[in-house]
């Protein structure tokens, strides 16, 4: 491997993906499931000492959250408030970065998979750029003007709220905060208590899949009427199966009614609604890229 | 006045706001409505050429849309797909810059709000911020990382999807395109088709207000979880009055139900979510700034 090597972290609240090497196709991994975050932190910071010693230049974390993304902030770097027992205000950057004695980049876990699928994958070359991912939750990245959104604290775009048809879905959602928001509606175990069995069980003719289609559609619709985003790459679990992607797209289509003119919507909308490229590495790979950003960024502040 | 004047002009629907001086303080405005585009543009570099001659250094242009931002395009600085007679792919830039000779900046009216409110009303020294305003329709812009929202196209906020409970409120939404969306539910046209008044009219302990504050709300909850403004201005005919701004408030935050913990939106929200320092001039003075920037981009292009 080469001489200067970059750290990746991905931190969710399963499991943990590190990896380390200069891109995509040079690159070690490792899994780990979340435990507590003494022992899960120590397994990272093993991880790069293993891996790399001293031609580490960099790690980027990517982390489940909320976390605290102000570097004027005494909790940047932390996970802030999640319910996730054990790791409330737990400071991951802190430890990684006084073990190792490198710059660490930080952001969310959904801000790194659209950074990598900017600069790796689907959305090579685009400035503006929505991620999406549904699986246990629904989270969302973005790219606006070629940069990652922070603002005031993050997005959290699982959590706006879409219409609900209580006739057509009497299921509450799963919400704790908000019931039936988009995640509530839409994310995996939603789907699975409405319909019984889990979103990989249900076969393409399963009537779970036009409502799911319709949710999803209203999700991206309404992120996408805010940030104009130039391509939106869909991940996660729940919309794998290659018709899901084909039903989100002419729902969409449906929603907006002809009222975004755009060709990359109208004309090509099997290249506006895509998978990512890089499939389930998104996050990890983007956090390569952070580790690797931050190193920038510690140059030019001096 | 000085030496180096610049112009503004807000292009609305209805009417066309022209200013040109140097600043808020210094400033000569001209209204008239707009009727074709060959007047009013007409009228527009009319204003112009009497009111600064040769002193006139540049113009932004702040309109109605949908607009084509894309500098790449043979359609920028058109007026694209508006319903709106006459101005269908309607050329704003082309004939202004043609006829006065100086460079135009162009960009959407509320997106030249939201930099007017940034440099010089209520979002002063804020990086990400949203300006929404209520009034004929419901319009959208903001700045994320520092910038103004661009993207494929703009952002349409008004035209997102937010919940209509049928059963509390049986109105249809007056949007042409999507029935009851935000804009279809919640504009000043809306208001006055279910309650039969226009909404200046209705008294604040009229039921329509709480219906109206939780419509907002929900649209405000929406696009702040999307991009985390750092402030939400509202501005527009509609939420003019005071009370309106104490129920969004209170509405937003119990929709929110603590997911979002930064003490700027749990602590100080009557400082999260305000009124528009510039006015109705936010438009009109954010064009005014389109014009100055105009300037700084041609001399950095060369």
């Amino acid at each position: 491997m080469s001489m200067n090597l970059f750290g990746g972290v991905e931190a969710g609240g399963t499991k943990f993906v590190c990896a380390i090497g200069t891109g995509p196709d040079d690159l070690i991994t490792e899994r780990f499931p979340t435990t507590t975050p003494e022992e899960t932190l120590s397994r990272v910071i093993g991880f790069f000492k293993r891996q790399a010693g001293d031609k580490l230049q960099a790690v980027g974390i990517a982390s489940f959250g909320p976390v605290d993304l102000d570097p004027a902030s005494a909790a940047f770097g932390h996970i802030t408030s999640t319910p996730k027992a054990g790791w409330s205000n737990c400071d991951l950057v802190g430890p990684v970065k006084s073990a190792l004695g490198v710059p660490i980049g930080f952001d969310t876990d959904v801000n790194a998979a659209a950074l990598g699928e900017a600069e790796l994958g689907a959305g090579r070359g685009l400035s503006d750029l929505l991620y999406l991912t549904v699986g246990t939750g629904i989270g969302g990245g973005a790219l606006v003007g070629g940069r990652v959104v922070h603002g005031l604290v993050h997005p959290e775009m699982g959590h706006i709220r879409i219409p609900h048809d209580w006739a057509r879905d009497p299921y509450p959602g799963t919400c704790t905060f908000h019931g039936d928001c988009f995640e509530g509606l839409a994310c995996g175990p939603a789907m699975k208590a409405r319909w019984g069995a889990p979103a990989e069980e249900l076969a393409p003719d399963h009537p779970a899949w036009p409502l799911e289609a319709h949710y999803l559609a209203l999700g991206i619709a309404n992120l996408a009427l805010t940030i104009s985003p130039k391509r939106v790459i869909l991940g996660g679990g729940v919309p794998h199966q290659s018709h899901v992607f084909a039903s989100v797209r002419t729902e969409f289509l449906r929603l907006l009614n002809g009222y975004v003119r755009h060709p990359a919507v109208v004309e090509r909308i099997d290249e506006y609604i895509v998978p990512p490229e890089l499939g389930d590495r998104s996050g990890v790979l983007g956090a390569l890229l952070l580790g690797r950003r931050a190193v920038g960024s510690a140059h030019s502040m001096g």
